[in-house]
């Protein structure tokens, strides 16, 4: 079984980071096959910048999609999420979909702790995006940003895991998600100072991705996620060109 | 891993075809110990039988619960689903409830078919107990209940095709759960004549609470899902009295 | 007219006290009919507990509801209420579900104020269900359970009424709901120190039980409240079991 | 126990019908107080009519409404029942307001049926008002307004059976309510058609004023019920001044 | 172009200074007509006034609402706006309508701060009919109502900046309305201590309503806001008698 | 006064086409600079052209937007409107966003006719990221894209009438928006088969980019619409790379 694992933060260190986290909760049939985006922020952590990262994933799947049993998009926030899945042939997961999901198999409202202050309104209109918001206690932020974190992640320990535990004091949250792509690692040395579970989001989205793989379901052929008609476009690297225009 | 596999549905022969087919996606460090109610309605098709099961899923877990690294509530409708997590110390995963949340994963919006024509308020209303009415499409039920299915499953295969079908045609569903423990091993018999990805609830649910059991997350020391203080009751079960009493 | 009042908390002393209650605010033409669960937690303040106290409901309908004109569900929170409403042939009215509809006549939002710290997210989770969340202003608890506060009410008096003045000061509540059948009693206690009117659930549920009964409404024919086909069950006490086939 | 019951529909014969009906479904402690709406439409049939109507409410109040328990507003659309709830100093019950959270008691959703067309939408809003709209099932409306269908009743009762048996049937409905002043007596008439209980609205209303009343709850001192400071005004009837002004 | 600008607040000077302000914004083929209400609240501020104030507004509507383009119902709170666009035959704006709407496209969430307490809770039900709730920062009011701080604009500035200022900071608010027809004026005179943009209500609903009128939609001949059939009526003045009757 | 009008449709004679429309309803003072996406789809009709096309704003925010008091995205679906609200200066209006809000003053309910059918589902999910799904009656769309219906427009027109008709009658919208970049000027076509005020989706967003540019509010300096810190990135346009990182 092979899934692409695509980051669309355009930091490498942070890619390789992930893979690795992945395949640590992987059985050994599954392959996670690691991809930077090409052009971007260096890490997400605004609206432009995801908007950014979503035609960045979008390159990315059009470069090494082919031959694969599932996506997985690493960075929390998901962006692009849902046009990956109207381009893709595979099921496509969002890490921080995968991670809400879960979240709620395992408490009746989660909290999500990330970096970067402007992704706090980002992810609360994200989770009511995913019709979630009934079950979200609350999002937290720290103020560096997950790629400041991954530089110095000793730093953000305790401030991170002070806002997992106000999450589960304070906001009734019943399961809080350590939220980020450069976090990953992170969730298991929190946790000892937070009353309640704490779910690594790089983990959640990799097992997550491993079901939706395992189901083996089809690619819808009529509906919102199915293939669309060829689209005409101008300016884009070919192999996106060749995917909008249905070529791939 | 051992996963306790509860049907309170009162008919071991589902039980033991529930059991089988979570071992067939199953890697093989997972094991799967299946346990029938021990009273209770034949097959849960109405309130008053969903209410009974509740108590028959309590006191199978305060029989059989012990070293346990997850429960897995095999009964779609998820009767006592937040009593179990309650009581249990490890997690505890709802057919209905993991079918719903990984069906959101595969397209925006979903459908539920299932037997019995109780279940489609009943269905409606877990739906939006779990927070997901925005991304419920529609359930659709056929008459006849899953305990009549079970025993004659080819009768229903183009009764259930047809309301999948029309999900995806008429109701908006981009991904189509064939719910009920009754029902399983039907998904792929039905899936060739419906436009739409359609998702087995009895695989879902044991990939659901496997990814559940392999997250090991803690148990919550406070808050809605933590144990209770003692409980003093009358007239149970004595392991049930038991562990209503944190005796367990 | 004949109302009979189900208290399926199994503690008989909070029936009689509850029966009493509700006989001082009827006209001489009704009675009240009490009766106590056989099993069960001694008083509800628990996902376990409230699961098991819907079988105990179920079975004293089966076994005393032939010849009334209403049923009274006598405990606050309401354990199997649909499916009473279900298997019943009159109409059923829930303790907390009368007291959250009246009190929407008396102020456009409404606290609870109750014992036991788990019934905060139960109550919200029940009046979420109600489709009554837009009028809740809050749900507050005190830590001593209903049974508990039974036995020594004179202690609980002032930190009930500190709650329910927070309820109106704080949360914006223009009506506060004394919820619990082993509070009955103490809404007029509390009542002088909370700016706002204090509603007692034992009187509010026994006069929308007279009120349901006056209208003298037929029972459902068909839909989701109709009684079902017989369903056959196992294990259960003879009255309830032939009530379930459809033989009572 | 004395309520006044104000009609501001300015046709004094349907204050008649309506104080009858009332009257009939109470016990003999309770006197109803009738009052018809000085100025205004002949029946409220549409937005513009409504808001005149909620004027001649309060004009009614403030010159009929001394002692009394009790304020029956008998205009189903409850026009200016915020704003009498705002100025009277005893509980004011509506008679949509009543029908709707009496028929959540007795089925999961409920539907409207009523005459004149313009009330389909207006009698939606007012259900969100309420906070109910997840309970509603449907709003129907026959042509006729009710005022019509008070001069011809024996015209409209097929018309008004078919919308209600509609709700049952095509809706979802659980319990129907025929709502509408002018439209007491019929729901006996039109209930055999119906596989759903049909709930009067007059009736409704008049037994959730008694309940009201008996529930002897004190005025809010404070909130947004309470009464406001002295509202200077100009161009009002002296007694409506009066009371705007804090000196009735 | 020629927009009829109707004050329900029965104060002349509150009028003249709106009407100025509208101006202030209009290009020069614009021509706002003022018109105060005949009767009721001096300064609308409670739900009682508001009552009122639809009335005058409908009568103010049937006095002067020939040869307009459009209608500005330049009273924050907008009572009586859907009886206006019912009965006029040209687009009718609301203050509070306008700024709140315009609000949403200066920032995500928006929060209104006005005088008088009872606006509180009056205004968080506007925003919620206007099905806006999910826009909503906050409500926040100082306790002057408008026409006191029209009377003595000078002191309320600290008080309005100062909760504008916590909208920003405390409530989430991207952008603030100013809200009250008394309030104009006062807007760039609190922007400078409030760190989000703060919007005057009284020129955002002037500009709206000429945008309406340039739009130069046609009235609709059928639904809820077309004309409703010639309603016959007692007590009222002879021109909105007519404009009832649909003798306008 | 000066607007820049970003088209993100890569096709110049759409841009021409709206420019030319927004300066037919803008007064004197008012200048429209025109501006076409670099890359991306001919005409956006999918999710992933619509991801492409935020970024293409973006670059094109960055290359043009000096000088300007409002920027104008006309593309009907706001593709990255709100990282353009973010990285602009001054206030940016979308044009479904502006087509929306101007509706909700024309009617209680509005839809949306455009074509191309997979923004039935994309439009529906911005209106429901607005927070205006209540207000939505429908949305309805015909086969041919923008892009097609501007190379023949007439054969688009009694497409088009129809679904605008259907939505009136059918939908229970009180006003229709036509939306659309390529539709535009069409809406005075459909009108007079529509019994439904029908609006010009490019003619909304012009009268609203001015109203906001009219209203002088100043750039948040805080909150998540405020400038972010200097975003570091990789291989993106000199100039957009320069205003991500703060050198605007």
């Amino acid at each position: 079984m092979r899934i692409l694992l695509i980051n669309p933060n355009t930091t490498a260190s942070i890619t390789e980071a992930v893979a690795a986290r992945a395949r640590s909760v992987a059985p050994s049939d599954v392959e996670f096959v690691p991809v930077t985006g090409r052009f971007g922020a260096r890490y997400v952590a605004s609206r432009a910048a995801s908007a950014l990262a979503a035609h960045a994933a979008l390159d990315a799947l059009a470069e090494h999609g082919a031959s694969c049993d599932a996506i997985y998009l690493a960075c929390f926030g998901d962006p692009g999420l849902l046009a990956l899945k109207e381009l893709a042939q595979v099921p496509v997961v969002g890490m921080a979909e995968a991670a809400c999901l879960l979240a709620c198999m395992l408490g009746r409202r989660f909290s999500i702790v990330t970096g970067g202050e402007r992704w706090g309104p980002m992810l609360e209109e994200f989770v009511a995006g995913q019709g979630l918001a009934g079950r979200l206690a609350s999002v937290r932020t720290v103020a560096p940003t997950g790629g400041e974190i991954a530089r110095d992640p000793r730093a953000a320990i305790d401030m991170l895991a002070k806002e997992c535990a106000a999450c589960a004091r304070e906001d009734g949250a019943d399961v809080v998600v350590l939220g980020g792509a450069a976090l990953c690692g992170l969730a298991s040395q929190v946790a000892p100072a937070v009353p309640a579970p704490v779910l690594c989001s790089v983990e959640a989205g990799a097992l997550a991705a491993i079901a939706a793989a395992r189901l083996r379901v089809s690619k819808p052929v009529s509906g919102p996620l199915a293939r669309t008609p060829p689209v005409e476009t101008t300016g884009l690297a070919p192999l996106l060109a060749a995917a909008m225009s249905g070529a791939d």
